[in-house]
């Protein structure tokens, strides 16, 4: 067997490229920039172009035993890039037939949250696990669904939204049109968005209340918190039961083992852990409780979304 | 491979046991009366006896490649009954062991609903779909979700309870102790309950004013709506409604290809499909519109408990 994979992470702003080795370490790294190609066909050649540099510096020509590629809106099954918004090109775009015909390796393809879980589940917290949930808290929320064994890519590839189920209906304006949607209100956006509604509303004293209302970031609410303000406290709080609430459904659903948090707004660690804790528990049915594990992801950051999308690259043909 | 399995389902009256070969024939069946066993020993050999009567008139002695058995609060995993309500013996019941010791031939056993969703798979509806789920309006609701191929039974074998799903916060109190179930609305007994706040709050004529008000069924609000009573049509929509919401939810989770209805409630057919469809569809995040089709179990009703549990014999070992 050969003994590394190249995990592709395709993000907006930059395009970063692996070698990966089979017990997840990082050998070497090459990044080129997405968006300053105008034509598809020029950024897969400078895209292939980087990984053959990342190969042959590393002595790895043929020890590459496939490639494993992250990007928004990706299709496990077509392999195909659909209309996603924040590329500069437009349509469906056969990435991994064209990085297949160029570099003449085996190449599967998803999306970021699914890459993510996949590769929790190889190099993380959940390895060895054959059930769990993905969450990632980020700009959005996205997710990855684990049961038997197996990521749920859902008849056409598209499973796993639960950023957009429904938690309030008629409630909050969704990026993706509809309103209510889990991740309106607990990605690191959503929680910025509570932080303004909570200030206009109430007249609690904050030191958030420092800051010009459009500039709060999750971050500052973070800070806040950390200090001891309590109107920030408050917030996490808030974002903890709205998403405990939706997580003890999501377990009457798949019946995980655990649920793994990864992104931005994870890294605010026990503050949003407790309360999301105490809320899917309030909320479970009787026989699931103290069952199910939430814990944190157990990939470094930096290289999280590169061996997600590596650990897809073992299972390319 | 031997050509038959007997499906057993267990109920809390009857327990009927069926043979049933690989095209989804019931042979034959065999019934005992479950509650009239005070020892679960003495239950388990009267169900023996019953499954050897039908396999020796049917000259199947040797002919049976496995048993399944669809029993409420079955685990697949433990092959024990836990904590079943409705059932006279208390405590864990390992009942796949003690059928495998007395009759020697391999058990599997899972929940009615689960068993329902393996049985559409093998033999009705969802015959050849990798990704559906199964969805049973009875006195509850209950649900089988099948992904990759698989039924889902989660980490301990306690997936898919979908009709515990909130949909709505604080609302009507469930069975199950919890309030604002999916069950509470959207099962037979639920829409009955419908039925009762509708008449109470509001003063529209109905032909269901002239049944006694504890007495209201939904065989007789759909009498009614068949009969073009507005009110009964109305409870019907709300139902579909609240059906609708909850399946658009359940499509961003695993992205099946079909919603399958099956139970009592299903038999209403149009009436609950027209408006579940519709709200469904409103509901959808945009990519998911008009790919995922809701459709009425293919297995006869008589046959349909033992049909499932008998498709999860092929599987036992």
């Amino acid at each position: 067997m050969k003994p590394y994979v190249i995990g592709i992470d395709m993000g907006g702003t930059n395009t970063v490229s692996g070698i990966v080795d089979a017990r997840g370490t990082v050998i070497d790294v090459d990044t080129i920039k997405t968006a300053t190609y105008a034509h598809v066909e020029d950024y897969v050649d400078a895209l292939c172009h980087s990984v053959i540099c990342l190969m042959k510096r590393n002595d790895a020509l043929d020890k590459i035993a496939g490639i494993g590629v992250g990007a928004p809106n990706a299709n496990y099954f077509t392999g195909e890039i659909e209309q996603a918004a924040n590329l500069p090109w437009k349509g469906a775009i056969p990435l991994a037939r064209m990085l297949n015909e160029r570099l003449h390796l085996p190449v599967a393809m998803t999306n970021d949250a699914n890459a993510a879980a996949i590769g929790e589940m190889t190099y993380g917290a959940a390895r060895g696990v054959k059930d769990f949930i993905m969450i990632t808290l980020g700009t959005g929320v996205g997710s990855g669904v684990v049961a038997n064994g197996r990521l749920i890519y859902g008849h056409d590839g598209n499973a796993g939204e639960l950023g957009h189920i429904i938690v309030q209906r008629g409630g909050r304006l969704c990026g993706c049109g509809r309103r209510g949607c889990l991740e309106a209100y607990t990605s690191a956006t959503g929680l910025a968005r509570t932080a303004r509604e909570y200030l206009e509303l109430r007249d609690t004293p904050s030191s958030l209340r420092a800051i010009p209302m459009q500039d709060i970031t999750s971050r500052d609410v973070y800070d806040a918190a950390i200090a001891g303000d309590m109107l920030a406290k408050e917030i996490f709080e808030y974002t903890g039961k709205i998403l405990g609430e939706a997580f003890a459904d999501f377990v009457a659903f798949t019946g995980p083992r655990m649920i793994v948090l990864f992104g931005g707004l994870a890294r605010a660690g026990e503050l949003l852990l407790q309360p999301t804790k105490k809320y899917m528990e309030a909320n479970l049915l009787p026989f699931y409780r103290d069952r199910v594990e939430i814990v944190l992801s157990r990939l470094n950051e930096a290289d999280a979304a590169i061996l997600g999308a590596a650990a897809l690259g073992w299972e390319a043909e």
